[in-house]
């Protein structure tokens, strides 16, 4: 993990000062001062850093940097994700980081307010993408494309109280993977379910749920419990912390914060708390006041067909229809789902990992048609996998069973034993990186053998090849075996394939 | 590419009206209108777009999606340059987008001005980072790494005039590769020079030069000159144009502008004209002036060693010691180095794309220095890739050729003859995933058979797999190829061995 280092106030004063009246003329490779641009922008920093005394060396709140062995997990599981997705027959894409402001405004409803700005240079208005979804409708609408499969892994940022211990950043990486056109009903929706449980059961989190709803059914339920109209938007919001909070606390900003009726909260009370399969589909068919709502019986009807796709997929008892979801983003329309860990896969005596959903998303068939000139609607599906949550768990699991990861792939160090080989060992390593091969080499004159033996033993290189002068003498190469500590000499001309046929046999 | 949809006034107004006009009773899937808060943002945005009627949709300028062909291009292309560096033994890493601003200024010279602020919303004061290699001393110092290979692929931001025919935008990607550490030298400088040729003699892009300079060098080129120290790095700067910019109208620069004397000028164009191989440093130990300078001296040493290095990797003949090469960052320390086309890999009659540099780097001793609180130096020497006007070099062969590319990877496409099989093609293609096999059906209970072998077709899909009801009726199912037509009936439950088999002998 990377240590913050605290600059203290008296090392900073030195350091500029010393900075600022070095003569130009003996300017060090290190700093050059001699700009008068340069001089006029370190006084304004010194001023900056003397008033800060506790100035840090430190990523912004919120971020981090990964580090050669997170980068190297976070591959693995990006991997694992972006193979489903094209095993679903996704194409890539990719779109800016920012986008102009108005392109993401009153498209998340209570979230917007998270959104990064861009400071004002003179230029359009810019905010940085709080997901991948609103760029992706506007590529659609922007290019007139009515019909299209794509994933999308970026970053995406927002000005979230960060709680790093709960896997929440500021920045973070999101998976997409959506499917825009008209369709017949439920058949895409079911395979972005089908997608979610094989993304889960190949990271191998330990079992898992996931969550559905329809936001039809949301807002019938809202409207038979009698929420005012005004009030969907915000209620929909409370009713999404309910993962998070108890229900009497979510009520309690109901009714108390956002003035909702007490009997109002409590007939939404009672239907929040069910949760069953699909014989609870059957059973709010029957509900009395659910079923007098046109818009929930279309959602129920839609959820009914989702539960028979997904018995076919072999995936019905993953799904559970719990009408406590709401998801928080103003874009859904239709059906919604978020899938949650039902156990943290640590061993016991670990710190349990606390995670929320690790996987989410729903219809939005309104979202293109806002971007659209005319209004035409391209109602799509998708879902979005929470890879900074899933990095969390697998890194504390790697952590508990004390598994390591290699940082680099090298097969081979050249290396010798004698001094003045630096020109063999250039010349060497150079046919090795020619024909494919990867190789380092210390980076000395004149290093020492066991220095380069430890260097293999310490990232994990399998194979030395040793040059010295009774093999430059004979024509001969040594490669030995940094595990087995065997050796052999071969002909120097033969090095190159007789790598190739010992990394292709191990 | 992506077309851009002109929103008329009047088509903004009547969407708009009819969105605020809505009784939320009617509120369709598509438009969520029902929140106070949405209804006041959609009036000030009617406003907005209001005084704006010619309101476009699309990217912020200088910036661009990446459509799904692009995408495939784009993913060729960092493979093979991060294999590359997987090769040379480089960890992965990877940083925020952005960054305390205080981090940033006074890295980059007269770059400075081109980055790109966050808003102040309260917090810290960011930017968007405007290289990587920044960052990476930052991490370097933070975390007190003393040594460390690493590369990085990730987009960075430049508020820079797009001309975006040269492959210029304000939001870039680039793929670093840097050594860091206190070593002998020349050997990772070497190393460096070595990976550039690799990488553009991977990517085909025609015969390429690499031109090499150093810093000290060009320092002591201004001193012997005459050049005041006040002025090194602006001067820096109008050389550093000189692969875009006449003599002429960097000597008007200098002297008009930046205020030096037309003799010193005069002294420094003699200079800047010189360019070749390893005896034009030779040359330059017996120059009279230059020979003079201790810093130049130094520099001229290191580029003698540095020659001798690349000789042994057999790369001595791509380098060109240039001593109008200058690189317009302020961090350069020692060499720096520059790789161009020498010519566009387009056919006669195609448009000649002009694309400047595709490759740069160099060696800066004293970045990380200024990150650490006790001034402790980590040298360090690297190189980034222009990944974006390689794009557009490759992106202009495959019009020129008329290259197609999938951007699919599907193997199989499950259909059916018949109506009402949708049922039997749920089934099987969920097999077919749950065994890893790439596999589309189309979103329709009855699609026409036509119509599902026409996507195979456009889409690049190899196999189908068909079921209906005589299939259906003897336990078999049809496996088609696409591109014979031939037909073949096998079990059902052979349908998975049977593809995979198919797929390995493909």
């Amino acid at each position: 993990m990377p240590q913050l280092g605290l600059l203290p106030r008296r090392a900073w004063a030195a350091l500029l000062s010393q900075l600022l009246r070095l003569p130009c003329s003996s300017c060090t490779q290190a700093v050059r001062c001699h700009s008068q641009v340069a001089g006029a922008v370190l006084t304004s920093q010194l001023k900056a850093h003397q008033k800060k005394p506790n100035f840090i060396i430190k990523t912004p709140k919120g971020t981090r940097d990964l580090s050669p062995q997170q980068m190297v997990v976070r591959e693995k599981i990006l991997d694992l994700v972006v193979s489903c997705f094209k095993r679903h027959g996704a194409m890539g894409m990719d779109t800016p980081a920012f986008e102009l402001k108005e392109m993401l405004t009153e498209k998340y409803g209570e979230g917007s307010g998270l959104m990064y700005d861009l400071k004002d240079q003179g230029g359009e208005l810019l905010s940085l993408r709080y997901d991948l979804t609103v760029p992706f409708a506007r590529y659609l609408a922007m290019n007139k494309v009515k019909k299209m499969k794509r994933y999308h892994v970026g970053k995406v940022w927002r000005r979230e109280s960060p709680t790093i211990v709960q896997g929440r950043y500021r920045e973070f990486c999101q998976c997409d993977f959506d499917i825009a056109g008209q369709f017949d009903p439920m058949i895409p929706d079911a395979e972005c379910l089908k997608i979610m449980c094989e993304i889960l059961n190949g990271l191998q989190l330990g079992d898992f749920l996931i969550k559905v709803n329809d936001r039809r059914i949301v807002d019938g339920m809202f409207a038979v419990c009698g929420v005012p109209e005004s009030k969907f938007s915000t209620i929909c919001s409370s009713i999404d912390k309910l993962d998070k909070m108890a229900w009497k606390d979510v009520r309690h900003e109901m009714v108390a914060k956002k003035g909702l009726a007490p009997e109002v909260a409590d007939r939404i009370g009672d239907y929040v708390q069910c949760h069953g399969g699909v014989s609870l589909v059957e059973q709010m068919f029957q509900d009395p006041r659910l079923s007098q709502n046109k818009q929930a019986l279309e959602g129920l009807g839609d959820l009914k067909l989702l539960f028979e796709y997904l018995t076919l997929f072999g995936i019905a008892e993953k799904i559970s229809f719990d009408l406590s979801l709401a998801r928080g983003l103003d874009y859904y329309t239709g059906v919604i789902y978020e899938a949650v860990l039902l156990h943290t896969p640590t061993q016991a005596g670990a710190e349990p990992l606390s995670v929320g959903s690790v996987a989410a998303g729903g219809r939005y068939d309104g979202l293109v048609g806002m971007f659209d000139p005319k209004g035409h609607k391209v109602p799509c599906v998708g879902l979005s996998i929470g890879v900074e949550r899933i990095f969390n768990i697998v890194e504390q699991r790697m952590k508990t069973f004390g598994e390591k990861v290699r940082t680099t792939e090298t097969q081979v160090l050249v290396a010798t034993p004698h001094k003045n080989f630096l020109q063999e060992r250039l010349k060497l390593i150079a046919e090795l990186w020619d024909a494919g091969i990867k190789a380092e080499m210390l980076y000395k004159n004149n290093p020492k053998l066991l220095t380069q033996l430890h260097y293999c033993e310490s990232t994990g290189i399998p194979l030395v090849v040793i040059v010295g002068e009774q093999e430059l003498k004979e024509g001969v190469v040594k490669i030995r075996s940094v595990a087995s500590r065997e050796e052999v000499a071969i002909k120097r001309e033969n090095l190159v394939a007789e790598i190739q046929k010992r990394l292709s046999e191990s």
